[in-house]
């Protein structure tokens, strides 16, 4: 419906995930009243992005070098790893700095109803990590959904047989919620996981 | 939280309307897994934009050239104008192939909670478009709510001393809608408006 380039870039926006026909017009138009070096700057990064970042060779996590920072960092504790669905996780959980063990990223979920299997995802590289005989604990941080428990489920079978100690982290009631507010499921959890306070 | 380029790209993202930190490292994940191709199309559209997207010498609306598609077009009738805000609100009109004379896009809404005047659309430009005498009708199109309702105000006032018809679009209960959701002004509009069904 625009001319030429203003349309092709109301369909480059309309691909991206989360970005309709709506938002990409709106954000098109911003984009030609926004000043020329501030979309100047988006087009750089989408390009540099695509040539300096890739996967890191050990934990498959988003890196700028061969290894990631996590995995670059002679401070991190490389007796334990953390298994995550994805880069953003490792990041949510950074953010908690409670962690301070490396990681590995599936790059997903086991999932049949999307064709995901264990093939599809990062495993062969996570058993060849543990081959070593280095790292004691493995910590299943995927998901608390269907395909998450699926993924850890799975995982915790394949690793028993290595002797290591397999954990999954705690369900519960999420801190600052409301009791009442909780699903069942969650709550079940949190009944199940009780923990003494004496202890 | 993320090396380097892979914030900057989610920084970048964030800056965009409706784009929240959300979305922005949703979008970014998304492009960093994206074939490089599609990123990089992206990457030259948003360059090819800035560098040829202009706005009509005569109208106003997005062009490629100094005037845009429906100025350049000898077949549009030159006697009517109808005056818009955006030029979202051409293509939304053009869609309709109601309308066969040119627009005015006014760059907006009277908003005096937003700080938008009068000077700050393209009023003047309108006037000088209405100076020679060709133009019989100017149709205010603007948005049926509060902005919209006040510029066409403005406007009707500032042009019934040049002897033109002014009109503005009809309001009533849009086509396809039920009576009982229309709201009471909307209702009332219809009432006002209600046309003989004999003529």
């Amino acid at each position: 419906m625009y001319e030429g380039v203003v349309q092709d870039l109301i369909d480059e926006l309309g691909r991206l995930p989360g970005v309709g026909p709506k938002s990409a017009q709106r954000i098109a138009f911003h984009l030609l009243q926004a000043d020329p070096a501030d979309v100047q700057r988006l087009a750089h990064v989408l390009t540099e992005v695509k040539t300096r970042v890739r996967f890191c060779e050990v934990c498959g996590n988003v890196a700028e070098e061969a290894r990631c920072r996590v995995c670059r960092d002679p401070r991190r504790d490389v007796s334990v790893i953390c298994v995550v669905e994805e880069s953003k996780d490792v990041v949510a959980i950074e953010r908690t700095r409670e962690f301070r063990g490396r990681y590995h990223v599936l790059g997903g979920a086991i999932s049949p109803m999307e064709g995901v299997g264990p093939d599809d995802l990062r495993m062969r590289e996570l058993l060849s990590r543990l081959s070593d005989g280095e790292v004691q604990e493995v910590i299943l941080a995927t998901d608390p959904n269907l395909e998450g428990e699926a993924t850890a489920t799975y995982l915790a079978r394949l690793l028993r047989p290595m002797g290591l100690r397999v954990t999954r982290l705690a369900s519960g009631l999420p801190v600052g919620g409301d009791l009442e507010y909780a699903d069942e499921v969650t709550l079940g959890r949190a009944f199940a996981g009780r923990r003494s306070l004496d202890a």
